[in-house]
């Protein structure tokens, strides 16, 4: 079966409950998060668009803004030689192989990888933790998606700066305790923060991410959202939360 | 009566609900508004510290502060004369003379008025229009309060770097417009962004204002708090807005 032959060792093959989707993903390395997808929920549909990834690990982003968009052409970057052989794997199993590219590559180098303001958006999940803070995991691939090991925020504002058209969007999902350091790059990179929205996990909680949208040469200015509420209660996605999850 | 003897011309005496303290208000200049009343609220209990209130209009701030925390010394800086006079006879009308001082003079300016590194905290709520933009208000004292005619928040964040001790607080009330600006400037002057609520009228409800904690010389990493939420329903406070304004 063509399914079974794309499969490797402990890779298991998970339903992305959208469009029939399908991804590869090995529990001993990195699996998506909800991160993931509410970053594809907080994109609007690009019509036409060509949309680059970075860091796109198993490639979930592009496969979710494959059925979620009209993106003309979705790319990948991913530093990582065996998340991206799965990525380009799981693209395949979805008959996207036209659509979706998966690029083995550093952040820091994207500027030379593509051309410069080729890109009509950029999405970004990066990690979190600056490198050297909190409990770094001892496997390379979790420790790699968890922490600014392979690339700071700064190298993603910046590559994002060189690849963006102007008027370009960059999307991200992020901690709410690197808000202030995220803006303030953005800025100095002159992708003016546009929109924020905070996620609470329950609407009487503090936010646990952050999802924010940049314009490349956008003027000043920007709107912050109503919070986006995961949980109903235990159990229980609110009803956004359950539609980004195509139940 | 020695009250009647503060008051002037159009003005009102107007109740604060808070260890019997009164205000004198002009309600063809400017009244103050719930920001004071939120911002007065977000400033933590501050034991023996000198407090600069930037721009304190009527004295507002400075004496809801008198109330609300052990501060020792509350110093209240108004470009206006006229609102300065205000603010001086209210503080008067208080009986707070000893420890609550107005001093009549301009934000960009403040820096030779007073010592270098001389306060523990900093209260500001600034005009929020940027000069320019939006209606100005034909009434001067209305406009000066309203849009950044006599400063900018770059002034304020400047000023406030110079009159802050290490370590020292600045408390802000703004708009969630101005947030990336916001935090990118206190962040370029070196008073790290630590804390921010946001104030919603209502839970599912996009927050109206922004109630921000900057630490001069602090370290990286913010926490985003809770939602503030005014409004239970139409005409009824929440419990904790209730509470912040002493019903």
């Amino acid at each position: 079966m063509e399914t079974e032959k794309l499969r490797r060792n402990n890779e298991r093959i998970d339903d992305l409950q959208r469009c029939g989707l399908k991804i590869l993903q090995d529990p001993e390395r990195f699996c998506f998060g909800m991160d993931a997808v509410l970053l594809s929920g907080f994109t609007g549909p690009r019509v036409g668009e060509r949309l680059l990834d970075l860091g796109t690990g198993t490639g979930i982003l592009p496969l979710l803004l494959s059925a979620k968009t009209d993106c003309k052409k979705l790319i990948g970057l991913e530093i990582q030689p065996e998340s991206a052989d799965m990525a380009r794997r799981s693209v395949a199993l979805n008959g996207l192989t036209e659509r979706i590219e998966i690029v083995t590559g550093d952040i820091r180098e994207a500027g030379a990888l593509f051309a410069p303001a080729s890109f009509d958006s950029i999405t970004c999940n990066p990690p979190y933790m600056p490198a050297g803070e909190g409990l770094v995991n001892p496997e390379d691939a979790k420790a790699i998606a968890r922490h600014e090991i392979c690339c700071t925020f700064r190298d993603v504002a910046q590559v994002s700066a060189k690849l963006l058209r102007p008027g370009g969007k960059l999307y991200l999902v992020h901690r709410p305790q690197r808000l202030a350091e995220i803006l303030t790059e953005m800025s100095q990179y002159r992708i003016e923060p546009k929109r924020l929205r905070m996620v609470h996990p329950y609407a009487d909680r503090e936010p646990n991410m952050i999802l924010i949208e940049g314009v490349s040469g956008g003027g000043r200015g920007m709107k912050v959202e109503k919070p986006l509420i995961v949980w109903e209660k235990q159990g229980v996605y609110t009803e956004e939360v359950a539609q980004l999850y195509g139940f």
